[in-house]
């Protein structure tokens, strides 16, 4: 940890003089990949000095993305040479890849937000439940920040590493934060009925995401459990120091991008309706990402696309006693690479915003 | 009442005869409207004698529609022409509309299936709360009957006016019915997220249905109250005998036809799954247009565009006692046009599946 | 040949009889196959006896494609137990693993329609030219003939092998042939820019097709050249009784059916316009799916969508000379299956619209 | 002239002393207007000042576009309060609407870029003869600099108004610029077959862009003749030294944004490939916006949206004397907004691409 400390102060200092923080991205070439160089690129805090790919190593990424205007050219990934060449890493591998290369990145002192699910489950039973495969990193576990700036700036500030958390988790657990942060809902009845666009399901071949099967198309899938259950109620449940159980079943909507996910809450006890929305523009009050909408409001996927902002709609069903929460992101960014740059800003001591407005 | 019983009995003699009944549809460019006589142009027990069009009357609806290989022409609605020249009408008005015309084709002894709102709702209390106009054929309400046949078919038989059930209403009474009928649910603890597609909006311009504006989005929308709800909730309520109250929030999905209804229901006992399986397969085993699937299947929406077909996926969730009903339809088919031509073959004695196939 | 007669009048007779035809599918399960399926099951004078397919072997067709109402399995290929139980084959394979299947089945007498591309370059040079292979079957190819009943009829009706025409192909020839029939413009200079949907592409994965990459996107492909270029031009050479030369460009957009072809012809001599449409309207006057569209009107793919009709609009730039010709068409129906039930109605001495109406 | 270069010396000054220029967006609530804002706000060189609407006065732009972060008010037009409070005026207003306001504006000695097409067409009589209108300022029509910085950089500089080019003619100008300059086509045989997304049919509610009716659709619309064909064919004229003429067909693609123009040329000398591709290297070498691809390359709409680039791929087809040239370009940025900040660049002596980049 002294090293950690030490290279922390270090990089303030570096911050001050102005020098540029390198950064490498491992797994350049998917569409979160992407994402990130998109947002680095326009980032002046940073460098980008390696990205990454297995299938397109040698070749230019804007060759694979034509509208990145860069000249940087993917590679083999080196650890050796990553390491060598920068202080700051993303990893964005698919699960199960990714902790072998976070645990090398990590013993070679760099500082690392990981984007796949890998360190987002502090149990490892739970992970080997959902991931079916077992944890080869349980001790950095424990050294893994869940990286939900909104819940847990503090400990991110500090981190050597961060896990990125799930696109959907973003959604749910910024729609319910407030509620079971404060006691207001019960903790067993919770049913989020989610969408997502089909840029969530990766770049991937398979048949669900072929044109003419998605196109026109519209159903819910993973229904018997999608693995972002555990993260949100893990994170949900520490917040409301209860264990927190949630019904949620996902859909794919035939776009690229965007997260709706409209939640259904039962009130503890009866209350009316601005006081809801009083508590929620309390909790997020200094957050330049998180959006509470006027009474009557309701957020469109279109409205956060390409941008790091979650907006959330409100509204209580006196009668029923529910309560109807609903939040929008785009999961390519504040559901994922916008996040993960976030994350960079706080631990790097950037302005939280750098390089995520301007869209 | 003698009358009506004479033309029922003609009606039922011509059928043996194989002459064709004359039907008529006034509103016939609207999309539903579009889609009847696309229907009733292959169905083989029919002919079309005349079609009425506000906005195109004077021109063919092959023009409007090149789709519809047919010489028919719009005319100005004129109820007695209407009346001399069929004996069977269907009406595609907007509600507030639909209710003088369809008394004026009532007192002049045709059988009808309206397919606004105007007779859906028994209360006229709560069809003046919703559509906020009042209603001016209060008796003629006691006569509809709510074209829904898999729950009303024996009175639809001999209905002279019919209700076509609204589209959100077709998905959700059809998933919620055998759970209600056998009262297995809270009535109290129902929640429906559905999702349309833009056709349902009508042909009527508006900036949400513009194109820029709802492709690449998604959002909820008349969260505060859809007037389907009050069908919904009669028609269920009967059903259970007792007050059934549904929270239903609808969205709106960037494709052209289809609704997906995924409705969460909290069971009064513990159950089995395939329990609930086997009692939706017996509620719906004579019904040629109710699909249950198998464990593990959920349906799409692609699966039942242009067709007829309403088809239910089901799972419970035994630690929440959470029951997960999916229903999907074309709403311009079992949730408007198709189902209107299944309530004429029902009220008209042909076969109930008559042009309704083949797609 | 007395063979063939001899079935071809034993054929006739059988429908005389109505004696339906047992007919089978070879590749049921591409969009084709597919598309031949829910056309077929409809179709009076047929039964499907068997269907086969390579991916799907003992599946439903309905557990692949829902919307298909029937309780037909997929089976592995065995030409003998084809042999036995259909008298006429639909082929519906990729290019060069038909050519060998297609032989066998004429070898044991089978009536055929190949929606393969093997058999229809007449000239096994160019086929191996496009195609990069050798061609299998050069004798056949003398046997079989090109499907487009608008130019072909008389040689189908006797026909034991029809190679159904490429989609492209289809639309350019319809779009051009009264032209160069009657010797109007110049053979070497035609431009044919076309677009097709998605379910041109197949089912095939590909990056090309996967959603985000398609969806909200637009280019051209196969600009150095198509496969269907060979057999426009072999088929209006022989109508032309000279070379024709087409730059044929194709487009991909980001829908699910539908082809649209603007054509850009050079006229020989001037010539006012609605002496054109007339050309059109004589050449096509006894054709059941070819529409002639009115001065200032021009088709649209979705007036086309799951018909067997091609709409083609004209003008002409009197100052410039210049024709323009666009043709629409539905690519999966006139552009394969529904032309290869057309085909079949032609040779089986069926009502040549028989199964093609009624969408 | 005097006051005019007064103002431009001082405007200078000003950018030396980092002072912003304060700008003004008549029409600020269509696509072209929105877009325009969402660009000026990333603009380290302005500030904007007004923003008006006609529909929208008193509303917030946040409320209308909630993806534009601003606390901007959309007024009423009041000519003097935009000339008072800003230097810089960008119109974008329907056509007929825009010259008068234009002129007042130019009264009073703003710099003004139109995004109108009033100001696009150097003679009035072919102006009224496409717009059907008398042209209201014909004396400012002499002013106006058509604003194609490929083209007309050096005029722009100094111009107080600049026309700013229709989205289709940017594309095809581009696309046909270095082979007209250079004397190497035909001038009277060029086909331009267009394709546009459907932002680009503007807000306003029309059938047309009603969702279910272009959503899965596809055709050529303007067949009979597109207001952009003047713009192109006298800037084209004025390079070629020469009367250029277009056959033009636009087409509307189901996707939000961008335009793909295939154009296809006749050769006056036979030549290779390479050399074409390296004469618009040449001809575009300084450019910063616009790309020629590579042999075999061809471009993407996806690859330019939201961007300010202009894609350009080529092909030569020796054996037809045909030369091919695709461009594309998003209709709202380099087709419009873009262009237009990109114009105002120039006039402001700002570095080009300042607030165009990091897209």
């Amino acid at each position: 940890m002294v090293v950690a400390t030490f290279k922390l102060r270090k990089e303030r200092k570096i911050r001050r003089l102005k020098i540029k923080v390198k950064v490498s991205i491992i797994g350049a070439t998917g569409y979160t990949g992407a994402e990130l160089v998109k947002i680095l690129l326009r980032h002046p805090g940073v460098e980008i000095t390696k990205i990454t790919s297995q299938s397109f190593a040698g070749k230019k990424i804007s060759e694979i993305y034509p509208s990145l205007r860069t000249s940087l050219t993917c590679e083999e990934l080196n650890i050796d040479e990553i390491s060598s060449s920068s202080s700051f890493v993303f990893t964005a591998l698919p699960h199960k890849i990714a902790m072998g290369i976070v645990g090398s990145l990590y013993t070679r002192g760099k500082r690392i937000v990981d984007l796949s699910a890998d360190f987002r489950l502090k149990d490892p039973l739970i992970y080997e439940k959902w991931y079916e495969t077992r944890h080869k990193e349980k001790d950095l576990l424990k050294e893994a920040v869940y990286g939900l700036p909104e819940l847990n700036r503090d400990k991110i500030k500090s981190a050597r590493l961060v896990a990125n958390p799930g696109c959907y988790s973003t959604g749910v657990i910024l729609a319910l934060a407030p509620l079971l942060k404060n006691n207001l809902i019960k903790e067993d009845d919770i049913i989020v009925d989610a969408k997502s666009g089909v840029s969530g399901a990766g770049r991937n071949l398979s048949l669900k995401t072929h044109f003419p099967e998605i196109n026109e198309n519209f159903y819910a899938y993973k229904v018997e459990g999608h693995r972002h259950i555990p993260e949100m109620e893990q994170e949900l449940s520490i917040l409301a120091r209860k264990k927190v159980k949630i019904t949620f079943i996902p859909h794919l909507v035939p776009v690229n991008r965007g997260i709706l996910a409209t939640c259904y809450a039962l009130l503890k006890q009866p209350k009316i309706c601005e006081d809801f929305r009083n508590i929620y523009k309390d909790f997020y009050k200094k957050e330049p990402f998180v959006e509470i909408l006027n009474k009557g409001q309701f957020p469109e996927i279109k409205e956060v696309a390409n941008s790091n902002r979650c907006r959330i709609g409100l509204m209580v069903d006196k009668e029923k006693r529910r309560l109807l929460i609903i939040s929008a992101l785009d999961n390519l960014v504040k559901g994922a690479a916008g996040q993960a740059v976030q994350n960079m800003n706080i631990m790097c001591g950037f302005d939280e915003k750098m390089g995520l407005e301007g869209e």
